[in-house]
């Protein structure tokens, strides 16, 4: 290339897809950060009568980022011809550093595949990074989101399972096989219900979106959440965790007695990682942290009481992500403009 | 200096000083990392009443390493003048990037001491740099021993508690504050037993020598250790790790299932170390790992069936440290050199 390069390589777009549970969600970036646009499929699910959510296979996920992709380039003025713009994917899972997705409890029928191989069939010319999903969603909160300005951050993102990304001295921790972050199974009570991963006290069985609804339930049963049990139409079995931070929200005590206990073990996991890594802060990210200070409040109370030194260490904050849903989406785009640099 | 540095000041000795429970251990290495010079003195313990080992204080720890020091001086040629041979100080408990001793909960009552600054009034003109204990055996064993040619390394010293150093891309995990690798107070069962550090069932009241009393004492009162018991001499409460260990090597059924239980709690702590960091290779120090195969055999069995993704993830080492006592040492001694070159 001259050393006059178009305008139009220099600020061309750089995607994002994030796949989640539910939906893979797509971002073009320009060179600044700013969104460009936005589009989402529901994540493909091949019901096998297994569970409630079926399952879903590999093959089928990497069609629906192709799609996503697809719209994102529909949705924006046509290049000026090269290659495409580079995409990063953010996956949920242990990845290694070949792009395969050596093992995903909660994407469990993917576990296996070759997304790498998978995703260069479906984009041809296209280049793409593929990253852990929480390792992107802290990329993300780092470059502009809650933890700018911090160098070693843990973020854990509470929704179904709990994912991890952790920076240290600014970048993120890969480990030996692409493996670290996978905080949510520190197995935290040998003798706790079982994990999909296979363990027993997983944090994640605490600490996600299932925990807080174990946690309800039995709150519930035990006829100490009246009221969320008339938002969730009577039956306590049908509990969820929004009912909960509804009913607490409205200053219910049960519903903030539940909260507190998901707190304390939110902040039992948040003290075993400033054990292991020791951060600067913590950001939490996922469907729980909409509960916002309901939850970080109680988190924080806990933090204090939990960690090893106490009041002898200087103090670490616990925040609220501000990316929301896009974290994920967002900072892929980031690691592969990165990469490809 | 001129560009023709005289011969003595690049050859001149490094030395490295570890402080334990119940010695100061200190080295002489020459540029090789070969030792010139070793010395001992027995850690100084303030007796107060509040515990069978006593209490230290600060101050007389510091004495120590200052006497250790003098004693290295004394056993090498005498130097060609300039400033004194750097010194390395390992110290046990959360250190901060300012040398100061945060907390020990092995060394309590030297919790909030200067050491930085004890050690420099005690050492005028002599370059010390002072580091976690653990962090400088991992150093020492990515040099010299069990963990050369490995890059992503943890290595857990159990010992009367649990120490940790995490080597991740070859360099030394510090954290925000220096705190990190404090491994032995992940809490892995919040009913446990208490901690000194305040919490319950951090992963030290499972792996370490207090650990494997623990286990072999509820054995032993249970009536299945009796090669054990005679061992100690007839009496279950005077069961320790060594009487286990010693019948184990002659074959007790009794003895081995002891460290069978202790393997399974060694690898839950390791199996949560790879969730959060994913190292290539873990190696196990300090008393404990004297046992050699009788623990770490258990260790991997356990390992293999408690860590996330299982056989779908590579094959991950846990393999003895081979520098022994004079790991500590040896590593300070390394960082001393490596921070003043």
């Amino acid at each position: 290339m001259s050393p006059g390069a178009p305008a139009g390589a220099r600020t061309r777009p750089t995607f994002g897809v994030d796949i989640g549970g539910t939906k893979v969600l797509g971002v073009a970036l320009d060179a600044d950060g700013s969104l460009l646009a936005e589009a989402r499929v529901a994540t493909p699910h091949v019901a096998t009568g297994a569970g409630p959510a079926g399952r879903v296979v590999g093959s089928e996920v990497a069609h629906a980022v192709a799609e996503v992709v697809g719209r994102l380039h529909a949705m924006l003025p046509p290049s000026a011809g090269g290659t495409p713009a580079p995409v990063g994917v953010g996956v949920p899972g242990m990845l290694d550093h070949e792009g395969v997705l050596r093992y995903a409890p909660n994407l469990l029928s993917a576990s296996g595949a070759d997304m790498s191989g998978l995703l260069e069939g479906l984009l041809p010319a296209t280049p793409v990074v593929i990253e852990n999903d929480a390792n992107c969603a802290v990329v993300a909160e780092h470059a502009f989101g809650a933890a700018r300005g911090f160098d070693d951050v843990v973020m854990a993102t509470l929704g179904t399972g709990i994912g991890g990304g952790i920076l240290l001295g600014g970048s993120l921790v890969g480990g030996g096989h692409g493996f670290a972050g996978e905080i949510g199974h520190m197995v935290v009570d040998p003798a706790g219900p079982p994990c999909p991963c296979g363990s027993r006290g997983c944090w994640e069985r605490y600490a996600s979106g299932g925990g807080l609804g174990r946690l309800a339930l039995e709150a519930a049963l035990a006829g100490h959440l009246v009221e969320v049990v008339e938002l969730a139409g009577g039956d306590p079995e049908a509990v969820r965790g929004e009912h909960v931070t509804r009913a607490a929200l409205e200053g219910d005590p049960g519903a903030r007695a539940v909260l507190e206990e998901l707190g304390w073990w939110v902040a039992l996991g948040l003290s075993n990682l400033a054990a292991v890594v020791d951060p600067e802060l913590f950001v939490l990210g996922g469907g729980l942290a909409e509960a916002g200070d309901l939850l970080v409040l109680p988190t924080r109370r806990a933090y204090a009481t939990l960690v090893e030194g106490g009041d002898r260490r200087p103090p670490v904050g616990i925040v609220v992500a501000e990316l929301g849903e896009r974290a994920g989406a967002v900072g892929a785009a980031l690691r592969a403009r990165r990469a490809l640099a």
